[in-house]
C-alpha cells in the first residue's frame, strides 16, 4: 500500500480537503466536456451524437484483495472495466465519474495512490474525470465508476444482432486474467504462512498483467474500420466467455456452437493451468476479467479477417432450436453453462 | 424490513435472476432514452441539448441506519438526493443508473422493497432507470446512483455566478430533515432499551417525512419561469446551509451576509429542537439533507419574488473582502463555518 513514511488520516484534511487533493491537476481533454468537477453536476455537449452510459461497482473482499492488489492498479482497473463496456458498444468513452466509500483504515496517501491509477487510465484512454462522490464507509473500500461515451447512431453495436450462420469471434486471448489471479492467490497463501518467502512470480508477467493491469480494447473499432467490417453483435468479456455467449444468444434469439480447440489461449495461461492442475478451458469459459470483445460477423466477412492475428473465429451462431453448445476437442457436444457471480 | 413470510436468499436466484427480478416492468418514458437496461451500456439521444451528470453514493451505517429506515424509503431517497443536484443546475433529470453492493443478510424481497422505492421515485419524477450493477459486499449495503439530465445551454445555472448585492434566497424551509433524524435516533435508543415500547412519533409527520421521504425541488424551474427570473447562481442544500453558502461564495469569489432571523424554519422543526434542547439554527446551518435550493438573484428581481411564499430572502452577497458572516438575531456578526462529513 502507500509509502509508510507519509500517512495522514483522512480526518486531518476533511471531506472537501480530500476532494481537492484527489481531483487537483485534472485537465479536461474532450471538447464534449464543458464543465467537470466543481458544481452540482458536470456539463457535457455531444453535439447531436448519441450518448452511451454504463456503470460498475467494485467492492473490497469481493472484486479485489488489497493483500496483493496495489491501490494504483486497482484505480486503473476500476476505470478499464467500465471503458470496456463502452468499447463493446463500438462507441468512444469520453467521461467518467468516480465515487468511493472508504473506511478510516485508508490514509490520504493511499487514496492518492488509488487516484493516480484512475488518472493514469484517464490519460491513456483520453477520458475526462468529471465528477464523483467521496464518503466514508464502515468497512473497506467500494469504488463505483460511471462512464459516458458517444457514437454516431449507425456505429453502435448491440447484443441482439447475431443471426444464424454468423461467425462467432473474439479479440486477443482468454483465461489469462483468471490464471493470473490463481497465481496471486497461491503466492498470497504462501506469504501468509511465511512472510519472509519471496513470491515466485517470474515468467508469468503476461498473466499477472492481465489480472492486475488489464487494458480495454480501444483499438478494435479502428481495426473493424480498417478491415471494412461491422460486427452484427458485440459484448465485452467480463464474466467469462460462457456467460457472454449466453447473453448474445439470449438477446438475439439464437443458438451457438463454440469449438474448444478454437479458443485462443496464451502459453503462460496454459503453463500456469498445468502447474495448478486446472483445465485452461475453465479459465476461458468462466474465469472472466479478460476484457476482450466477443462479436459476431457475417460469414461473408471471413476473408477480411482470416489473416488478422488479433481476431479468432471460435464458432458460429445457429438457430435457437440447436441450443448453445461447446464442441470439445474430442468431438462431443455439451451444453454451455452460464455463470454470474456466486459470492453470496 | 421485508415481510418475514417470504424471504429468499439471493443465492437462490443468482446474479442474473436478481437483476431480472429487480428490473422487470421498467417502462421507458423519455424520448431521449433509446435503450435502457439489457446491453453493455444504455443509449441516449439528447438531440443537441446539453447533458448534465451527477453521482452520489450512500453507505449503510454512514448515510442510513436500517434500524429505522425502511428499504423502500431508502430507495426513494437515494434517487431524490441525486435528482436534487440536477435541479440545482436548473436542468431536467431524465435517466438514472443504480448500482448496489449487498451482503447476504439481505433477501431478494428486501431488495425488491429497495427497488420499489427507486421505481416510485422514477415514476414521480419522470425518470428512466437505464442501467446499473448488482454485486455482493462483505458487509452491509452500498447504493451508488448516477443521474443524467438535459438543458438548453442558456438555462443552466452554476455556482459561480453570484455577484455582490445579489439577494441570497432559499426555497422551502430548513433544518427539518435533521430534526427528523434526531427524533428517529431518540426513539431508536428507547427501542433498543425496551423493544416493546411504542415509538412516540405523532405530531411530527412533517419532519419525519423530510428525513425519510424527502422530495427534490422539481417545481422551482417552473416557478422561476413563471416569476420571470433567472438565479445568478444555484446549489442544492444537501450538507447544510453553511456549507452550501461557502461553495457559492468560493466559486463566485464573493462574501455573503446571512441573517439568522430570515432563515425559514417550520414549526415542527422549532418544537422538536426545543424538546431536544438543540438550537434549530444548527439544524438549518449544519444539519443538511433538506434538498431545498439555495440561489442568488439580482436585487432588481426583489419585487417579483416578495409575494412568493415558497422563496425566502435570507441575506445578500457582498464583496469577498467582507467575508462570509452570519448576522445573529441579537445583531452580532460571526464567521460561518463549513462542515462536510466528519464520519472518518
Amino acid at each position: 500500500m502507500a509509502d509508510k513514511k507519509r500517512s495522514r488520516p483522512i480526518s486531518e484534511v476533511g471531506e472537501f480537503g480530500l476532494i481537492d487533493i484527489l481531483t487537483n491537476n485534472i485537465e479536461l481533454k474532450n471538447p464534449s466536456t464543458l464543465k467537470g468537477i466543481g458544481d452540482d453536476a458536470a456539463v457535457l455537449d455531444f453535439k447531436g451524437k448519441q450518448v452511451v452510459v454504463s456503470t460498475d461497482l467494485l467492492a473490497e473482499g469481493i472484486h479485489f484483495n488489497l493483500m496483493y492488489v496495489p491501490l494504483k492498479h486497482l484505480g486503473y482497473k476500476s476505470v478499464i472495466v467500465n471503458l470496456s463496456d463502452i468499447y463493446a458498444m463500438n462507441a468512444v468513452p469520453r467521461q467518467i465519474t468516480v465515487s468511493i466509500a472508504v473506511s478510516n483504515k485508508f490514509s490520504v496517501e493511499a487514496l492518492e495512490d488509488l487516484y493516480e491509477g484512475i488518472k493514469l487510465a484517464c490519460e491513456s484512454y483520453g477520458i475526462d474525470l468529471v465528477g464523483g462522490d467521496t464518503t466514508s464507509s464502515m468497512t473497506g473500500l467500494v469504488i463505483s465508476v460511471t462512464v459516458i461515451g458517444e457514437a454516431e447512431p449507425d456505429e453502435l453495436i448491440y447484443r441482439d444482432g447475431a443471426r444464424a450462420t454468423n461467425l462467432l469471434c473474439v479479440s486477443g486471448d482468454l483465461g489469462g486474467a483468471y490464471m493470473g489471479l490463481q497465481l496471486l492467490e497461491r503466492e498470497n497463501e504462501v506469504f501468509k504462512v511465511n512472510p519472509k518467502m519471496q513470491p515466485e512470480l517470474s515468467g508469468y508477467d503476461y498473466i499477472l498483467g492481465r489480472q492486475l493491469k488489464p487494458e480495454a480494447r480501444k483499438d478494435m473499432k479502428g481495426i473493424f474500420n480498417k478491415l471494412g467490417i461491422k460486427p452484427t453483435s458485440m459484448i465485452d468479456i467480463s464474466d467469462g466467455l460462457s456467460s457472454e455467449i449466453m447473453h448474445i444468444c439470449k438477446a438475439s434469439g439464437t443458438g451457438c456452437k463454440l469449438y474448444e480447440e478454437k479458443i485462443p489461449l496464451d502459453n503462460q495461461t496454459k503453463q500456469m493451468a498445468e502447474e495448478l492442475n486446472i483445465n485452461p478451458l475453465v479459465a476461458a469459459l468462466n474465469g472472466g476479467e479478460d476484457y476482450e470483445l466477443l462479436f459476431t460477423l457475417s460469414v461473408s466477412d471471413f476473408e477480411k479477417i482470416q489473416n488478422d492475428t488479433d481476431i479468432s473465429v471460435i464458432g458460429h451462431i445457429t438457430e435457437k432450436s440447436e441450443g448453445i453448445t461447446l464442441v470439445t476437442t474430442g468431438g462431443s457436444e455439451i451444453a454451455l453453462q452460464a455463470q454470474g457471480w456466486n459470492h453470496l
